[in-house]
């Protein structure tokens, strides 16, 4: 009898762990990973954190960038994976929980530059 | 001859004047308007500034806010429509394009607060 009386827990979304930062060079491919709890009715988003630019909503891709791409685990591992990376693709990206409040997780990307050695660099610059 | 080898112009989104803040009393209803042309396959986003919530994407609200809605005329002006403003909502609102780089304006909603008479104030401030 009593039992009937409980309302249903209607869980809040949270956040599993962080988002680990990746450190990876150009041209190869970095994916951050987003874990999240209890989504329900909620939804995913990742936004480029400097300049808050929209990537994406849930598993759709809204950015016109061919190098982005979300895939996501039973609605709880979100990953963004931004392929042949760019030097301005560094960054912070945010993972964002349409909670309300609103939730929020950071993972940064630190594309390493392969350098140019300084001869070949001198002989480019002599031919620019 | 020479009509058919040009290519076609691929019009980029723009703005259209800026976004014109707004000041309302709480209770009434806050609408910012964002005015885009050429906005062909790109969509347009709102975010709260202050804290990058992604509230509607297109004519889709994503935020769990039954106070916003979102509505648009032809694809060029958007409105964000805020009702039974509360103090809370008050702030700078973003209308984002997901154009490479993403084009955005920023709009402001100052709410305000109806003031209570001093002595009920401090009527309410001893039964409390």
């Amino acid at each position: 009898q009593n039992q009937s009386q409980q309302l249903p827990v209607d869980l809040e979304p949270e956040f599993e762990g962080t988002i680990q930062n990746i450190s990876s060079p150009t041209g190869r491919e970095a994916i951050l990973t987003c874990s999240v709890k209890n989504l329900g009715r909620y939804k995913v988003g990742w936004l480029r954190a400097s300049d808050q630019t929209v990537l994406a909503l849930q598993g759709r891709v809204v950015t016109h960038n061919s190098r982005i791409s979300v895939v996501h685990e039973d609605f709880r591992t979100w990953r963004l994976r931004i392929r042949q990376l760019r030097e301005s693709d560094r960054g912070c990206y945010m993972c964002q929980i349409n909670a309300s409040p609103m939730k929020k997780q950071i993972g940064c990307i630190d594309v390493q530059v392969r350098c140019v050695p300084s001869a070949h660099a001198n002989i480019r610059a002599q031919h620019a």
